[in-house]
């Protein structure tokens, strides 16, 4: 199977071009819009060709850097490669690229964190400017010239319908089974022109499984047959074992008392090997024919549909091991009528979250005593990542669960602290900490009720003495005592893990 | 007009008792659900008298405390009476009176400040206990025994679902022109079985005029005739009409830019003196026919209703001033089918907040310099009143805006600071920071770039030279750079308030 046999439109195939000429098309200065969402569905060539020019124009003492925006992370042939051209001014949203992220940190490259879900709404409002370039990878081009999404859908259709010209790549990589699982929907609109979203089951389709696209923006057509970037699994350790046993628990408690049904509430979980152990949990679990509705489908869901447990996934994009990207596109089309991709501005929206009533489970870089979550800036001011969905899904949820080892690097950094240096959820917005001590369910507590059941089931035992000692001593000098605080020492964990390389 | 002849029903009329015995049957350690908000609407007869038995219990030694479930700030005979006689063991969500504000931060009242949005649904969820008594305030009751509902709405739908007994207070203060004026929507539900909500305009009525209401479970009804605590008028200052006149020039600006229709969209707004001044300004904009959807109809909203400026006006309770409570009583027939008063559940739904696209207009205690806003905590430890609606509104806006004078205290504080002692508002959340120095658009910004433009056109000119100072060696210093802090003096300007009373 070839790229080009995918692309049935005869009109089109005069476009089709090598990814550096295509890459020639894009100008210094342009805002290009990229497809891609977890390192799944990224555009593979045209990216790197472009970073070679820039690196060219650059040794030739020529100005050379776009904006890009994207769906969410690509992988090292997009944002690795163009940040290590210096040739990013300007990103969004979330990028968990190292290269890109080093730039970001040093200052060298402008990123403009935000919630997923507001990407679309916020590139169609305009003050972002206009988008210049869309290139987008997709799976083919149907005979009446609709694309056939990958295996992301992000913020394509957005970037389609916006951009003034459009690059393609048609990866002949992907499973051609993906035709007919994603649905896209066209009905979003700014205000006040805005209308319900008739979605009520994360099953429910709601629109169309092609891209439309006008012909006359396709400046060209790259063909490529390259893998996504896809993670190895990781496997589950005692940790996150023990993190899966604590939330399971606490599910099957809310069953027990009429607060969950026995199909659960949809799942929305980040990636990793914590979720990969609730997901192998949920396989044992009193719950039964379960959904998801969430950004990525990770390795755990495939072995939940496998076993019956999961009835369907919702999500954005597919975020998988090779093994089990291979063992999807084997397979594919027992799989597919099981799976649906949707826009991320569907995906995350927090009409449809709330709707829903998700089952939110996110990670955290640090709690601190009051379950204020930091989620992306270490020690305050160095990004990680950044907040992704994680926001759009936490304060909708039925149930905002955040799940962390008490420690991290070794022990040297306690992710439970008198402060967090960086607030990414508040903590209304934050329901349930888990870590591998235990779990506290903040819910209808005061602050202090809080700090308690924080400190002696979710902290590390080598942290929670001093975290006491803190916390009573901020109850005696605080200015106010609804959340008790000593500002001359809030932060000093974080500058001791700064001077001293441990917070101990 | 008494009250009784406001109680169609003959059946109920033996029900009809004192304030006294009607406090009689609320027992020690019940959960209360209130009606009342911003100081509309919460009953007025039976908190004093259940405050004045709590008395009497504890000088003979007796525990009495109560759990109080309120829609929001309530007036002194609720929850200032209640906290006097430290009869209040809990209370959820915000709140505004001082007494129960001290207590709450002497540690000696747990409270748990939410979303308003989120307190029905959580109130059915049902961790937070059962609802044992619901007191009500109504303007009356039909023949066929539905309540009216007085000038606010707030939980009280809820309440009056879920309580075990019903308390209500008709009073006949509140006119009766308020009949019809309500739109009490019964569509919403747990998940799974929630579904779109159908409003699509501010203006569509979605339900009915009255709660309706098990009569079984009404155990007492108390006659008032008592106005609500209605918060004199303030008249805006040089500073609030500064920060109205940056942000309506920017509002004039994004119409320009095609990015607001003429209409504007539908305003929400915080109460006071700044909000004033731009509901006043917005008397001489340009935009026409425009709408609000918010929590409280306030002065400035009967005068725009006057001018034909302001077509409608959706919340969920009245928040006026005694003029302007008069001036709405005598001439209720004329503005009743411009306003519609609605459950919390639905004025601040974020399904709603986003699908309507309002422009939030909410206060801050203080923002930072990368713009992430504190509304409730000052100097991070003392809560003011709470996050109220304006989470619900800040992050679902189309364009979310916050509002402050520069500096506080006369000039010992100021409001930009270099790191927020508290998070209510993550900087995604905040796109548009105005003081009477100037406004600050943080749309599509990095972090840096934020910064240099809140110092030099929001922060007050004493303050500015130490701003720059810290962001420059926090720059420097910064153990990342995405967001530089020196995490040594990040808070320092709050402890040098606390050691010297002054920020400088």
């Amino acid at each position: 199977m070839t790229a080009q046999s995918r692309i049935a439109p005869k009109s089109l195939h005069s476009r089709i071009m090598s990814a550096e000429d295509a890459a020639a098309l894009v100008t210094n200065g342009a805002t290009v819009g990229m497809s891609g969402f977890t390192g799944s569905g990224y555009p593979k060539a045209v990216p790197l060709a472009l970073a070679a020019r820039i690196e060219e124009e650059h040794a030739a003492g020529n100005p050379f850097r776009i904006r890009i925006w994207s769906g969410a992370s690509t992988g090292p042939e997009l944002d690795g490669a163009l940040a290590k051209a210096d040739g990013i001014d300007f990103r969004l949203p979330y990028n968990s690229d190292p290269i890109a992220r080093e730039k970001i940190n040093a200052g060298e490259m402008n990123y403009f964190d935000m919630h997923l879900s507001m990407v679309a709404p916020m590139a169609w409002q305009g003050f972002l400017g206009p988008l210049d370039t869309a290139v987008i990878e997709v799976s083919g081009i149907t005979p009446e010239g609709d694309l056939i999404p990958s295996s992301s859908v992000g913020n394509n259709k957005t970037w389609l319908d916006c951009a003034e010209k459009i690059i393609l790549e048609v990866n002949a990589w992907q499973s051609e089974a993906l035709d007919g699982m994603h649905d896209i929907y066209y009905g979003t609109a700014l205000p006040p022109n805005r209308v319900p979203i008739p979605l009520v089951r994360p099953d429910d389709r709601i629109g169309q499984s092609h891209f439309r696209v006008d012909p006359d923006k396709i400046v060209a057509i790259v063909e490529t047959d390259t893998p996504d970037r896809n993670a190895p699994f990781a496997k589950p350790d005692a940790v996150a074992l023990a993190i899966a046993g604590h939330l399971l628990e606490f599910l099957t408690h809310e069953l027990k008392m009429g607060r969950m049904p026995r199909e659960l509430l949809p799942l929305q979980s980040g990636v990793g090997n914590v979720t990969n152990a609730v997901l192998a949990g949920l396989l044992d679990s009193p719950f039964e024919n379960m959904t998801a509705f969430t950004e990525v489908i990770q390795d755990g869901m495939l072995d939940m549909l496998d076993a019956g447990k999961l009835r369907m996934a919702s999500a954005t994009a597919f975020s998988l091991s090779p093994e089990a990207a291979e063992r999807f596109n084997a397979d594919a089309h027992r799989y597919r009528d099981k799976l649906i991709l949707r826009p991320q501005e569907i995906s995350n929206h927090p009409e449809l979250v709330r709707r829903l009533g998700c089952v939110a489970m996110n990670g955290l870089i640090e709690a601190d005593i009051y379950g204020n979550v930091n989620s992306t800036h270490v020690m305050g001011s160095k990004i990680q990542n950044g907040i992704g969905g994680s926001g759009d899904f936490a304060r909708n949820a039925a149930v905002s669960i955040f799940m962390t080892p008490s420690t991290a690097k070794g022990g040297a950094i306690s992710a439970i602290v008198p402060m967090a240096s960086h607030v990414d959820h508040i903590n209304q917005d934050v329901q349930v900490i888990v870590t591998e001590q235990g779990l506290a369910d903040l819910r209808g507590l005061d602050p202090k009720q809080k700090a308690e059941i924080i400190i002696e089931r979710c902290a590390h035992p080598a942290y929670r003495d001093a975290l006491r000692d803190y916390y009573e001593r901020a109850k005696k000098s605080s200015f106010g005592g609804h959340a008790p605080h000593d500002l001359r020492e809030a932060l000093s964990w974080h500058q001791r893990f700064i001077d001293t390389g441990s917070m101990k």
